[in-house]
């Protein structure tokens, strides 16, 4: 059913599309750094203990904020006291998903270095998901630039301890005023901060999953692969009736074969035995309906680097992984994404029965089998600039 | 692919879901009309005169609004003064597609009176909407009571003239404070209100549709029946593409086979005649991926009565209608829902190339077919109250 040539002709056109609609906004006002205006609360809250970080929960001083219109084009950005959004009832922002996000994270190092981690990533996939919804470009580095100022203003609010790290949320939304279903004439970019811990409450300790058949996230030709609120808003259900069961989160498949896609937070590798004894790190492939994750595209560069075992962007099914499984050559599995960076599974749940997915086998107690914690460790170490590496961009 | 019965138990379950979350949330406070409360204006704005107005631009002095916790339930409702909305940057609605809303209008009879049209559908359809995405339920009669009286409110701003009514946006958002991907714990739900004319800037003449193949809308499983705001967003590009080419509206279809699914913004309906030479009123069946257009229902109810031809909700394919267009057994074409009322088509542009759709053959300067007509005044005379029927309801 799915044409990946039909499909990469597409991604052409949505960029075509994009960057002819950047050229009519180019006679207008960019998004420029150096025009950042930074204006400070004049009461600070108090910081929250690590430990008593809940994901999400708590928010910083300050936010960072830019308007568009279709003909001014960007409004100087600012950096502003952390405040309520104030918005006509119309618009269109709360009736017709006109939303998208990225999830992104600062970290401090042992030399208290500000860093972050392959940020352009982060903006390059911003703009195809406010072209893909019709809503404006904005020149990534000079978002970057505007982020590097704020984080230095929310400086204290970045924690140091490993583990920890200031979750930065840009966010875009549309705001013209008016229930005609129109390509917005104006938008507001934000970005906003919140010092996190680990995503699951349980912290490192692997995660049970339910795979979802009554539900399809996305679909070829859909919005799978962008980074829009339309996106998430169906996964409450199917994520509620995982979390009842005792699951933390629920596996979105594909298709009457039962293709393994994505996890609502993460993309899902697969490390399995083939059936000539071969080790394989199996993830599936970027077809346009799921989501092109930062530390996924990290992980198989890491793997491909290490040249230790194959690096496999494929169609996989449960089908087939339950065979694996039963036949004793799943290796591990995890998830990987920017709230988690990479999380441990150790159970899947398919129409009923539960794969059991192996851990570490040398240590019954441990939480995470050891190619998971090796890519964790690696990633960690760019991310706290253990290890320098070019990923990893200092801002101050 | 698409498998009815399982679809069927999906539903099932979708509402058994949602009763057993009504049945959590019944402890707690219920939307209750009888606790409404009307702070009106200080000052009201100036009426627009209706050859003036603009579909979705023009509001209201009022609005209504409730809100509700997952603890609390329902708060009292009430009509205030229209204003912005003040929300945290981090509200669920901002970043995860947390919405749905419905449209419905107003109209004022020749005796003044002010008529609903069939506003139970709509609550029935807003109820089904929030379950899907997790937004609470609520009584939709207690919700018909506020509105009628926040119409009573509004009086002056209904249009009189035929043609024209006061349209009616009932809308409910997530507005958690909290970036964890959850069922939110806090919700608002709130109507806003604009006098309209025609929803296209033609009038009642006939339109023209470009067929999209480049991008799919829904899909089975997906969330194309539920009046979302995640469904909106990914149109707009569509849209765009054929309002440059001179097409008010792109056409969405599904499958290798390009079956029709809807317009954007309403339902499709063909008339044609069989090979038999039988007359057919088609219209895409309700398979979970199209919206149920109250006006949909309404056409279907209407021509079943009148049983003067055929009647059929079935699976039909562009080169199906293409084909009849060639054998010159393609009668009428026309759009269904709230806001264009009835909408007759005059082109459906299909791979590059323009199917001319017949208009009325008796009448060569005629926008809109005989059947097309008698169905928009059989709607309209309910809707006006020239006609009495069951689907009109008086609300003073």
């Amino acid at each position: 059913m799915f044409n990946a040539r039909l499909y990469s002709r597409i991604r052409i056109n949505a960029l075509a599309q994009s960057k002819r609609f950047n050229a009519t906004i180019s006679k207008n006002a960019p998004l420029d750094a150096s025009k950042l205006s930074i204006k400070t609360a004049d009461v600070v809250k108090p910081l929250v203990a690590n430990k008593d970080l809940v994901f999400g929960k708590t928010f910083t001083d300050h936010m960072l904020t830019a308007k568009w219109n279709e003909d001014k084009g960007w409004s100087s950005p600012e950096v502003t006291p952390y405040a309520k959004l104030e918005l006509e009832p119309c618009a269109a922002v709360f009736h017709y998903g006109s939303e998208c996000f990225e999830g992104m994270k600062a970290y401090k190092d042992k030399n208290g270095k500000i860093r972050l981690f392959r940020p352009d990533m982060n903006m390059a996939r911003m703009n195809r998901s406010t072209a893909r919804i019709a809503l404006p470009q904005f020149d990534g580095d000079e978002l970057i630039k505007c982020i590097a100022e704020y984080l230095k203003t929310e400086e204290r609010w970045i924690p140091s301890e490993r583990g920890y790290s200031l979750y930065l949320r840009p966010t875009m939304i549309g705001t013209q005023e008016s229930l005609g279903v129109n390509a917005p004439s104006d938008a507001l970019l934000f970005v906003i901060a919140c010092p996190v811990g680990p995503y699951y409450k349980t912290g490192f300790a692997a995660v049970k999953l339910m795979a979802t058949t009554e539900y399809v996230r996305a679909w070829p030709r859909g919005t799978g692969d962008a980074k829009i609120g339309g996106n998430y808003a169906p996964g409450l259900l199917p994520q509620r009736v995982a979390a009842k069961a005792g699951y933390q989160q629920n596996l979105w498949l594909f298709g009457e074969d039962h293709q393994l896609t994505e996890v609502g937070a993460m993309n899902l590798f697969t490390m399995i035995k083939n059936k000539q004894g071969e080790l394989e790190l199996i993830t599936p492939p970027l077809d346009g309906s799921i989501l092109p994750g930062v530390t996924r595209d990290s992980i198989l560069s890491l793997a491909r680097e290490w040249n230790e075992f194959k690096v496999v962007e494929r169609k996989i099914t449960m089908p087939e992984l339950r065979d694996a499984s039963k036949e004793g050559r799943v290796v591990e599995v995890f998830g990987a994404g920017t709230a988690c960076i990479v999380s441990p599974v150790k159970t899947i749940s398919y129409m009923g029965e539960d794969l059991n997915i192996p851990l570490d086998p040398n240590d019954s107690t441990s939480q995470a089998g050891p190619y998971t914690k090796r890519f964790s460790e690696a990633i960690m170490n760019i991310q706290y600039g253990e290890v320098e590496h070019p990923w990893s961009v200092v801002i101050n």
